[in-house]
């Protein structure tokens, strides 16, 4: 992770990707506890049906699944830096390959494709072939007018993770199958790399 | 399952516990797409404190709980009869076994120990040694005051999946570490078998 305050680098994340993904494969099968994903799937549905029902505002709903993603995230990276070893990564298009390979592989055991890179290499897209928390899922015509993104936890996620890292970036759906779409695509970018005195975890 | 109307039975439904576990093991290790667990317990936390947050009322939490648990409940039986291939059940003490060694295991990766076995065979109990859903949680001193079952989730969700194998059941927590009770316990007790014809899935 760029930024991080931690000296220590392993080995692997000075690597290329191939490395992150052998690296992202045997924590996935070796060191991380698992559950059945469709117990999930069906859980996350119960809990973006209740926000629905709460906020009656698809807006309102995307901005919540961030929040509470950003908490899981603030927590979760502590997890992911332990059962990893990684602490630094050599540039902002690292991180994006440690996301995928690793991070996606250990939570959720899918690798995204890593697209778009912008110019200033600031900016990436994760496109999601599978999406372990949509499985199954459809939408009610007026979730897809009105713009609910049905995984936006991830982002929070990502947000929340990064931004203990010392990497403050903005992350949305620009895309979903759920709605039609032809890819289910995350565009992540990178805002500013923080100093070391981290702001409090909670929102 | 016991009154299923399927009329097909496998060789496991009619082997003894060792069996069910073992085809428990493989299921678990082979059949089933799985996620992290940290990441599912996150998830099942904020959707515990998003339930109290709306309620604020722990008995509603708990009611709120199990009725998700049962709509999952009512799905998760096709996949768990797709998966393991059992049908029928010749005994509720052997279906007691099917849920912990098959079931549990299956969908939380752990098996529970079934004791408290009534004398006419309708009512059990599991002991959660490990409870997936509350790793790291720790409750309020007002939420174990006030009753909340924080895993009451499962309770809907064996609720949901017996009746659609036709077996009625009153399932609740009688016991959880997290409120400082030296084990977590489920009781489950048969109220009746159904007739074929199914009630509709949601409450």
């Amino acid at each position: 992770m760029q930024g991080t305050p931690q000296p220590r680098a392993t080995a692997a994340s000075n690597q290329p990707g191939a490395r992150a993904k052998a690296a992202g494969e045997d924590i996935w099968k070796n060191r991380t506890d698992k559950i059945n994903a469709e117990l999930f799937t069906l859980t996350y549905g119960s809990l973006v049906a209740q926000l629905v029902k709460d906020y009656e505002d698809y807006a309102e709903v995307n901005t919540q699944l961030d929040k509470m993603g950003y908490n899981i995230g603030t927590r979760l990276i502590e997890d992911f830096i332990a059962k990893s070893g990684l602490t630094k990564c050599g540039s902002f298009v690292e991180t994006a390959d440690v996301i995928s390979k690793i991070g996606f592989k250990m939570y959720l055991g899918i690798t995204p494709t890593i697209t778009n890179i912008s110019q200033d290499q600031k900016e990436f897209s994760l496109i999601l072939e599978d999406n372990p928390l949509a499985e199954f899922v459809e939408l009610p015509e007026d979730a897809v007018r009105d713009g609910l993104w049905y995984s936006n936890v991830l982002c929070g996620v990502l947000r929340g993770a990064l931004e203990m890292v010392l990497l403050q970036v903005e992350c949305n759906f620009v895309a979903d199958v759920l709605r039609g779409d032809e890819v289910t695509e995350i565009r992540v970018r990178l805002v500013k790399v923080l100093d070391e005195e981290v702001p409090a975890a909670d929102e």
